[in-house]
C-alpha cells in the first residue's frame, strides 16, 4: 500500500491567520506533519509527502525509524489533481489487475495515531473514508482502479457518490481522530486536548502560549494575551 | 445495563437561537431525542430519559418498539446532579459487590447509529468515553461504584483525572458520530450530511428550509433566506 500526505508547503494553514503568524503557521504545520508521519509509520506504512514545493525532512529531526520510512515528493498541481495522479488505475500499474491500494491521508490531522489508522487502512472496501466536518474527506483508501477524487466543496458526499456511480463499495470509518482535521482556530483546543505527551503539535502550541481556556459552553484554547471577544 | 439519556425538556438548544424559533428548537431537540433513543434500543438497551420537565413519550408517536423500551424520569436537578445520582454505587445499589454498569448518552448525539453506541456499550473499562469536541463528554459508560461527573467545563479531561485519582482504567473511545453534539448552527450540516434516510432530525431540518449550502472552506446548513454573512 502507499500512502501519500499532501502537504500545501508554501501558505500552510491560512485559516489559522487570525491567531497565529505566519512563520508560527508554517511550525505548526509542519508539527502537524511529523506527527502524521510518525502515526502513518508506526500503523506499519512508509509515507510519502506530496508537497507543493520542495521540502527537507531532514530539517524535521525525524526519530530515525521515520525518516528512514518518509519520503518526499514534489507536485504543485491542485490537490485534487496531485492525488488523482497517485490513484491506483492512472498510470503504468493500469496494467496490473490488482493495482497497489493508495491512501491519502491530510497532514492536518494532528490527532491521528496508529489505531485510528489502522482502522482505516485495514479497511477491505473499494473505498474507505473518514470524514471530517464539514463533509470533508480527510483521510481516504482507494483500492478501486477507478475512483477519482474532487476535494473541492463537499467533498465525502461527493465521494460517495463517485463511489456509486462505478459501482465501487464504500466504508465509512467513523474516528473522532481522523474526523478532526486542524484548519481554523477553534480546532486548536483539540490538539491540546487529545495530543500525546510526546506529540510535536500540542507542543508547539504550548510552546507559542496557548493553553486550554474554560470558557462559556465549548472551550477553546487561548493565548494570554489574546482579546476575549 | 442501565442507559440514561437527559434532556433538558423546557429550554431546549437555546444556542440554536440564532437560526431557529423556539418553537422550532423544541421540535428539532425532540427529534434528535427520537433518534437517540431509537439507536440505544436498537443497539439491544432500554433508554430512560432523565428530562428536567415531564415529557409525554407518546407525543413522539415513537415506532413500537422504540415506545415499548423507553422510559421517563423527571429529574430537575442540574446535570451532573441528575446523572450522578444514577451512577454504579449511588443509591442502594451500594450494597452490591457488582452493580449495574450505567451508560449516559447525550440526546443530542443526532448521528448516533447502533454501531456507535455498542463500541462504547460493550466497553469492559472501568470508565468509557466518547468525547465530543472542545473535551465534551457525549456518551459515557460507568462500572466503577467510585466514579462521579462533573459536565462543567473540560469534562473529558475532568472525567479523565476523576478516574484517574479512584484508580478506575479509563477507556476513549474514538468515534465522529459520537464526538458530533449538535449544539451551534455550524453542527447543523453534520445532521445533513450524516443523518439516515428514516431518521428524524435532518427531515425536521429539511422541513424547516435547510440546506447544504456550498460556501469556502467548510459547508454549512443554510436556508435560502438567510443572511450570507
Amino acid at each position: 500500500m502507499r500512502v501519500a500526505v499532501p502537504f500545501a508547503a508554501e501558505t500552510p494553514k491560512t485559516r489559522l491567520e487570525s491567531v497565529l503568524t505566519p512563520a508560527e503557521r508554517s511550525t505548526f504545520a509542519r508539527a502537524m506533519l511529523a506527527d502524521v508521519l510518525r502515526a502513518v509509520v508506526e500503523a506499519g506504512h512508509e509515507p510519502t509527502v506530496v508537497s507543493t514545493a520542495p521540502l527537507d525532512l531532514e530539517t524535521f529531526a525525524l526519530p530515525g525509524e521515520i525518516a528512514a520510512a518518509a519520503s518526499v515528493t514534489v507536485d504543485d498541481r491542485p490537490l485534487t489533481e496531485a492525488v488523482n495522479a497517485r490513484l491506483p488505475g492512472s498510470d503504468a500499474e493500469t496494467a496490473d489487475d490488482e493495482p497497489d491500494p493508495v491512501a491519502v491521508v491530510m497532514a492536518d490531522l494532528a490527532l491521528a495515531t496508529p489505531d485510528a489508522l489502522d482502522r482505516l487502512l485495514t479497511s477491505t472496501a473499494d473505498v474507505a473514508i473518514a470524514p471530517g466536518r464539514g463533509s470533508g474527506t480527510n483521510a481516504l483508501l482507494v483500492r478501486h482502479p477507478e475512483f477519482r477524487v474532487d476535494y473541492h466543496g463537499t467533498s465525502y458526499l461527493d465521494h460517495r457518490e463517485i463511489a456509486r456511480e462505478i459501482g465501487a463499495d464504500l466504508e465509512t470509518v467513523d474516528s473522532f481522530r481522523l474526523g478532526t482535521d486542524i484548519d481554523e482556530p477553534a480546532d486548536l483546543v483539540e490538539v491540546l486536548v487529545h495530543g500525546r505527551e510526546r506529540d510535536r503539535a500540542p507542543a508547539v502550541l504550548r510552546d507559542f502560549g496557548f493553553d486550554i481556556d474554560r470558557l462559556e459552553g465549548r472551550v477553546e484554547a487561548r493565548r494570554p494575551n489574546d482579546s476575549a471577544d
